[in-house]
């Protein structure tokens, strides 16, 4: 079918994945030689790897013993579930990849992604060096801290320490990104080729895979942040003969958190503009032009916009979860130190320690969450039992079930203080508050974009006057939805605050200190099933993409049906999963926030504890906030239609220079669609992106020169606090309207292709696919970014702080 | 051609217009009794308005000289200014209706709008009645200021002050809209008439026209404030035996602020809601189904339509502007007050009045402006011999350079101090900054909403793909068209902050204390020639009515070209005002900001100075806020496509049920499509009036008793405050993303119908239509309702400032 190569250069056996063959690349256009520090890996024997494995365990567990019980304990969890994510993974690389016109497909997808995630994080790559940089000149020429001082650490190693944990936390962002496309690229053609034999073994497959990387993704953020704590707490050898305490090593970690967001938000810019314009582009002219249906093979794009899943909605996930993951451990345990400081506990690594733990009982009660879903008894029977939904669901009631109970059992474990004996009970009601506002979320995203319920059906039934009206319904449907979402993180902030306040946890002059520590547990809560969450949103485009291979290899209907409700199912996961990242954005920015708050006072030596919006320059900030969420929304919706207009040109010459194609006589050439996309994408993620990292930068020096020449002290590190919180502020709101809106164009036009207001083909279905085009970016590409967005704003700020100071 | 009427209850005289006679109701069906007061009121003879009208002016003079100088001066001007607004009306009433076709078009539209109006003000001025109590309740139950104890006044009077002062708001905001609307629905068909005869002749109709109401409304605004304020200083005695200074009166004039943002949101979102979805529903059927062109006599929605522009454009941006002027006055006297007596000035009054003096001159340098545009001296000529666009920016120049030294003047004449000697001189430069601001403002719009430039070319051109490429394109530009007018209006609140600061004024602690007020001069230059620029608002509507009422009348050729011209000239205007009153309502609502602190200050009898946004409370508060403008937004645009698919419905069933209707055999049923739209808008414009004006109050009061419980003093008041800020935020970014898309699709639409990617009929034109309609509620009912909007929430919180705060 495409250009076969018979290049085996990538021919060499995983060494962990037993007997899965590497299978040789399809583009020979796209063939790039991996890196030489890769290939010498590759080319290493398997006992080296042994070796090297029992290497890193003997070194986790020393640095481990030698800081705390607490580290051990993680370290032991996450290597356990490293194991089972890699059997996982075995399991459903052993599943046959179907007949030979299944696999080609596969294997297009497969280098189509390999190749733009090469060139993308190599361009991410060479910017987070440049930054890698930059952070270490700052941090070479700023003040050290008092507490720094007196521990006798050097500006230079505070510098290395920050720029090598940035870059440490770039590069584990984009293993993260890489395991979730290696993984899903490979189970696509697997869940295809199980959905001739069985939807349940279909079903199974796809959860399997997204389990893996999900496991692996959140395993590598704990195991990161603890590793990092781990060395620094063993050498700089805090708590012992030099002043350091345990509570100022957390500050230490926010170069990681950058480091992760930085690479998330260029991850999820690319991909998302990849994937959408790819889609656009396809549906366009190859639904709209000529008529044929989506995921055609006669379509030029259709390769693109399958690769598009990949890069777009895999990858840019599993840097976007783990960083999201990486930013609230880091400022929970931030918020720990500063409250156990203050309250001047006697051992506070509880304190500290508490959100990596929280995570270790994620994994392992996510583990048990995918392990619940079992094939049935009977492998023979084509039709699934139940809905694959709720299948999903029972799991997630098993993990739900199992989080609360080992939350509570933590804050016992760790959170209880003699100081006040009640306050491990009122941080478990925090934990709930955020699992209870996690679940609403997730109801609350289902209700305004499942055809289910009346605010997409309403879309659907405005289609029948035309697009118009459809696009004003989804737009009012979209701002409207903004409003239980705000209100109920509204009432968990102020809950969760209220009960850490009266937790009994005071400082030495009484006053109660436990509120932002509460907030803070209420974020743990709202993640702590993180791992299954992942899991279901990975599901989502493998499902989509096995479609799409069902679909180009022409199998029989019966096959197509199964893929099709999988596919379906996905689409209400992701939808979903979008919602618990925004809560969690919103907790997570609020937290940064303080802990931004306090590295400002630590590092200027003047408490930094109000931002007053009455003041002009701060206000100002608020206000360029604002406007940088706006225009970076802008920007990248336009970089998706420009993007898209390059595929539509370079389709509709195909069809118009090969008029074979439309008749099967020719083949499209797929690889110039799948290289023109990457070559727009890159291009594209460049200007939001740097709009987003240089804008903080730019106006805490402005303000920071304008409060020296107008003598206010700090005005440049309140301006950016104005900054910050305005763009959560508009950030949740802006991305909320965004994916909501989306997503119900999307199922709108579902439903009117179920059937509904005359159908496929009707003039209502016409104006449903118009709203579901506008859609695209809006829920795949500008929404995600966004919530990234306001947590690398947040992680940025912490980092560059000393730039807003005076020295 | 309509069911004419014989009923002359209503051909009274007007006394004031001299021959100028009402025509007989054309819609039986609207038939109206005018209330009671109005029908005695007409019933009088002329000489007893003679004597009304003396008796008022001698009234004025006493309470003008017993208070100040700067007051009988603003009297003089505004009475002058009357007189000439009066002599414009006359001028342009005594031109001739044109033949009976176009009369009796014109006398459908005027009965549709008034009918209308009466109705929407009948429930509005029944809404404002309940809320006078509910003032009148608050203030019986609240506590005093140590001020206002000291000077003897009770509560009760306090009481009564607030209320009336609320309701006279209300009723002078009617009569801004009334007005508007009155002399539009007259010269529409004037300017349609000398259309035959000359484009000039046109041109100057309909400038007259606006410039009556234009000159009315502002001047309105000034008496209104002017007459409370002399009236309390010579009822309350300031100054005098009692201890009530002068400083503290312009806190009692925020009743009258809040009644006209009240009455202009309800104006507003009403007449919004009317226009456009007549707009809407007509295009739908009419355009996109039957391909009639726009305005056709045969669709039964297009009398509709153009009443929309009246009750719409003309009723409610009337009532907007008011509003604006009167808010930044109040706020304005208030922030003089507060700094004089921080300064203990021995003479306060020039501060205080210093907005009354702006706005005097405002309105004699725009009546010069309106004065500046004649006509040729060959009155035969049919053609322009310029571009409309042009000989009304002339007209702008003239009326600016003279603002800037009338502004110049009144500074020097009332800022100067001994004092501080050269703090007049930065306040003058203050209001250039204003001026420029505006300026700026208007060009940024005109940029991204004129097809001269590229951004709109841009959508145009992606409307060739299709009618979602179309949507991301204008979406994208509405969201990038933010950035500018932030950074200008960031740059400017700085600016004038720094200049007030650097004045010279301070308190008896050597504190600078003159930035608020320099950012409150700012706005005054900014509103300077509000005058002038309500003139070219108001231009608009009649300009697209007149063009209505040629094409209606089928008029030949060269009589349309000459109305199109003037009505493309109206869209231009049209935008460029929205720009404006955005940015002044920018400004405003921080200055109201201020206000609202001054005033929670002196209530609690605690200085509230700062908005702390890390207080959970009040970032919550901000969250709500926030949200309050995207629900807003979606209700308001909803009510649109609501409204809208009641008026397809009725079209299409006319159209079928009376096919005669498009062989022009039969006549429509306009009535029929103008009663459903005007009873349709009323109901939707509840929904997000009722939403904007209890949110604060409930905010407020919540977090009032969770600051009890929580043992939080203010807590209610702060939390309100971060309410205010963000969604004065959001509002202005939110308002110029509708406004400027929605623009930029009208005009992208013109571009394509200039000829451009295909002209009319092509594919492109047809994406460009969808555009255009999505636009609509956009811009002309959510983007210009937030503006009010947001003054209406910073007015409402200064009345309710008491229901926050514990007694």
């Amino acid at each position: 079918m495409m250009g076969m190569d018979d290049d085996h250069r990538m021919d060499v056996e995983n060494p962990l994945m037993g007997s899965y063959q590497e299978k040789p690349r399809t583009f020979s256009s796209l063939k790039n030689k991996p890196f030489w520090l890769v290939q010498t890996a590759l080319r290493l024997d398997r006992r080296v790897y042994y070796l090297l494995a029992l290497f890193t365990v003997f070194f986790l567990f020393y640095i481990g013993s030698q800081s705390s019980p607490i580290i051990l304990f993680v370290f032991t969890i996450c290597i356990g579930s490293l194991v089972y994510a890699i059997y996982l993974a075995s399991w459903v690389l052993a599943k046959d990849e179907g007949p030979p016109e299944m696999s080609e497909i596969s294997d297009a997808i497969r280098d189509g992604a390999e190749g733009f995630f090469r060139t993308q994080y190599g361009s991410i790559s060479r910017m987070a060096g440049v930054l890698g940089f930059v952070i270490l000149g700052i941090y070479m020429f700023r003040k050290s801290t008092p507490e720094q001082e007196a521990a006798g650490l050097e500006k230079s190693t505070l510098a290395f320490i920050t720029s090598l944990s940035f870059l440490l936390g770039a590069v584990c962002s984009g293993i993260a990104g890489y395991i979730g496309m290696w993984v899903s690229v490979r189970a696509n053609v697997r869940v295809s080729s199980a959905a001739r034999r069985s939807a349940r073994e279909a079903l199974l497959v796809a959860v399997r895979a997204g389990g893996f990387s999900a496991l692996i993704v959140v395993g590598m953020t704990v195991m990161g942040v603890a590793v990092l704590f781990a060395s620094f707490y063993v050498f700089l050898s805090v708590d012992t003969i030099h002043n350091m305490k345990m509570t100022e090593l957390p500050l230490l970690l926010v170069g990681y958190g950058f480091g992760a967001s930085f690479v998330a938000l260029f991850a999820q810019l690319g991909g998302g503009i990849y994937t959408k314009a790819a889609d656009v582009g396809a549906d366009l002219v190859g639904k709209v032009e000529q008529g044929i249906p989506e995921d055609d093979a006669r379509n030029p794009a259709v390769i693109a916009d399958l690769v598009g899943d990949n890069v777009g909605d895999c990858a840019a996930r599993g840097a976007d979860l783990f960083e999201s993951i990486a930013a609230e451990i880091i400022s929970a345990m931030i918020l720990g130190g500063t409250m156990a400081k203050r309250c001047k506990l006697d051992d506070p690594s509880g304190f500290i320690l508490f959100p990596l733990v929280v995570h270790s009982f994620d994994l392992v009660v996510s583990a048990i969450g995918i392990a619940s879903i079992k094939g049935t008894r009977d492998p023979s029977s084509k039709s699934l039992i139940e809905d694959p939904m709720i299948i999903l669901q029972k799991g997630y009631s098993v993990t739900l079930f199992l989080a609360v109970l080992a939350f509570g059992g933590s804050t016992r474990w760790l959170l209880y203080t003699e100081q006040a004996p009640s306050a491990w009970f009122h941080f478990a009601l925090c934990g709930l508050v955020g699992i209870v506002t996690a679940y609403v979320f997730v109801w609350i995203s289902q209700y305004y974009t499942d055809y289910k319920y009346d605010p997409v059906r309403q879309v659907a039934l405005s289609s029948t006057t035309g697009h118009g009206t459809n696009i004003i319904a989804g737009v009012s449907l979209g701002l409207e939805s903004t409003a239980m979402p705000v209100l109920v993180i509204s009432l968990s902030i102020v809950t969760a605050y209220w009960l850490g306040k009266t937790s009994g946890l005071q400082d030495n002059q009484g006053i109660p200190t436990g509120g932002l520590f509460g907030t803070a547990v209420a974020t743990m809560g709202m993640l702590s099933t993180a791992g299954y969450v992942l899991t279901m949103d990975m599901f989502g485009p493998i499902a989509d993409n096995a479609g799409g291979i069902v679909e180009m290899s022409q199998q029989p209907e019966s096959v197509r049906e199964i893929t099709d409700l999988l596919d379906a199912v996905g689409n209400t996961t992701k939808a979903t999963t979008k919602g618990f990242a925004i809560g969690s954005a919103a907790l997570a920015s609020f937290l940064l926030f303080s802990a931004y708050m306090d590295e400002v006072s630590s590092f200027s030596g003047v408490a930094f504890t109000t931002v007053d919006i009455a003041i002009p320059e701060v206000f100002v900030g608020g206000l360029l906030g604002s406007m940088l969420i706006y225009l970076f929304s802008a920007w990248a919706c336009a970089a998706v239609g420009r993007t898209a207009q390059e595929v539509v040109s370079e389709v509709r010459r195909q069809f118009s220079e090969r008029p074979g194609i439309m008749t099967y006589q020719e083949k499209p050439d797929y690889a110039r669609c799948v290289s023109i996309v990457a070559a727009a994408s890159l291009r594209e993620m460049i200007k939001p992106g740097a709009l987003a990292v240089i804008s903080p930068i730019v106006i805490g020096l402005v303000f920071r020169l304008v409060g020296q020449a107008t003598d206010q002290p700090l005005l440049g590190a309140k301006a950016v606090a104005g900054m910050l919180m305005f763009a959560t502020v508009s950030g949740i709101l802006m991305a909320l309207f965004l994916n909501t809106s989306g997503g119900a164009w999307d199922n709108a036009k579902k439903y009117i292709e179920s059937g509904a207001f005359g159908g496929k083909g009707s003039d209502a279905h016409k104006a449903a696919v118009t709203g579901d085009t506008v859609g695209d970016p809006f829920k795949d590409t500008a929404g995600p970014s966004l919530h990234v967005l306001i947590k690398m704003l947040a992680t940025i700020t912490l980092v560059m702080a000393p730039l807003f100071l005076d020295n």
